[in-house]
């Protein structure tokens, strides 16, 4: 079977477990919304294994791939080359993944206002590119000095981010706040957290997002997804659950049926996008975990 | 109408609503779990109004109520007089209500013994009265000085509650991890945060609880509940979500049907006990707040 087939087959067998599970699906968890429950899958740059932005969207294509989350670096230089390389294709830019330089809850106002104005420079660019919003993270461990974890820093972080999000709007995006696994960002580590923050900083451009990778922090995907909720989830990261692989790459550890169920009761309208390695050969590894992820969708009940 | 009438057509009124709806509710939310869903409802010490414990235990029995949750300062001297009174009836302690002294993250060692050997006073007691846990808040923001809130302080916190929870266990009891709102304690807000404390602190004697009034903090009593789950939910309390009086007191800000909800799902077995005060005469709007929960409970599909 070459790569062609092997897409082909998939993409029948998601078709027919479609045609079997959905008008199931449909009633149990869309039905209250009365909104579409597509999985919309988006990849990284990185993600597909080709060298050329026009080789990896036609292999996304092929796929049924119908996102792309570009890096934040620079983005404003390629507004013109990912307008150009999307023209006429069923593909749009997803989120834009960070890029900025500096951090928002720096204590140095120096690298505060290197924050705001790469960050801004990113937004204005997303904006152009038509993106659900950009990702950001408050602070890593490993970025200081850094305000301390208080009530003021959060208060102050809602109001930074209200401004944020208020010229994201005038761009016609967002920012979309992203908690990580607490080894890598203690000050944000739930999506709960992470909502809350959004509905305190009093701006329709202000989101967040889950990343199934990170989300090894809460104990339930089902519930931390549905407290962003419609309002406030704006973007979803996938990766395998052991080793932020490939999904699929650790075995039944790939588990993102109650997160789905989630996304399928909020009737969730944006992208899940891979943000991952790969142990293993991607052109086999990469249809597979698209193909899970399908399947785990059509599961989720 | 006197108050014994009042009491009986409130029964009767209930009575009529589980009839009518708990088929559809047991079917809907409960059956996965097969468990009862059944609204057990607590009082604090200072809810009836009544003068001696017994006239209280007497009223609350003609109101329904099966929980009693007492303060935990002295209660090793109470626990005599608590077996007695609660002999031959149907209440039983629920939770107890704090009462140490001290706090578990106090950078002060005298102070954080202190904490140490009155919890566990309270645990003890707690254990021989039959009580689902002893609820604890880690630090209240006018507690000082207090260890930063870092990543190695919730490291702290966790080996710190799962020795505290070994030691419950021991006794037949737990501790209750409760979140507050973010004016009186900012350690700990959300019980989604408080979920994962218990599950990173390893000891099935850590539990953690919800309070509406503190709730909130969050953007979904549902989802709330829900990240706490059957495997940490121990305790619930319930005020009015205006002023923290009577349920129904702030009129449709008391609104519990989302929450309650999660509850009947999870099939929660433990207790909803009152934790607020009332702005007019208890004779009337203690029951009547035990009737909107009840009503809501039935609502709750």
């Amino acid at each position: 079977m070459d790569r062609r087939d092997f897409f082909k087959t998939a993409a029948m067998g998601t078709a027919g477990a479609a045609m079997m599970s959905s008008p199931l699906a449909m009633f149990t968890s869309c039905a209250p919304k009365e909104k579409p429950c597509e999985l919309r899958i988006s990849f990284q740059e990185g993600t597909a294994p080709c060298k050329t932005l026009e080789e990896k969207l036609d292999y996304m294509e092929e796929l049924g791939i119908v996102g792309l989350e570009p890096k934040g670096k620079n983005l404003a230089e390629r507004v013109n080359e990912f307008q150009q390389a999307l023209r006429g294709r069923n593909i749009r830019i997803s989120a834009i993944c960070a890029g900025f330089s500096g951090f928002i809850l720096a204590e140095d106002p120096s690298v505060k206002a290197d924050f705001d104005s790469s960050m801004r420079d990113i937004i204005a660019a997303a904006g152009e590119l038509g993106s659900t919003g950009v990702i950001m993270v408050p602070a890593f461990n490993h970025q200081s000095p850094c305000m301390p974890h208080t009530l003021e820093t959060r208060k102050y972080l809602c109001e930074q981010m209200h401004e944020l999000g208020e010229y994201a709007l005038k761009h016609n995006t967002t920012v979309i706040l992203e908690p990580l696994n607490r080894k890598e960002a203690h000050y944000l580590r739930q999506v709960a957290d992470a909502a809350a923050i959004c509905r305190d900083s009093e701006s329709a451009g202000v989101k967040c997002m889950g990343d199934f990778w990170h989300m090894k922090e809460e104990t339930s995907d089902y519930a931390a997804l549905l407290s962003a909720g419609t309002e406030y989830l704006q973007h979803v990261h996938i990766a395998s659950r052991g080793t932020r692989k490939m999904p699929g790459e650790d075995g039944e550890l790939d588990n993102y049926v109650d997160g789905f169920r989630a996304l399928k009761q909020l009737g969730y309208d944006k992208y899940v996008s891979f943000e991952c390695g790969c142990n293993g050969d991607k052109e086999i590894l990469v249809p597979a975990a698209v193909q899970l992820m399908r399947t785990q969708w059509e599961q989720a009940l």
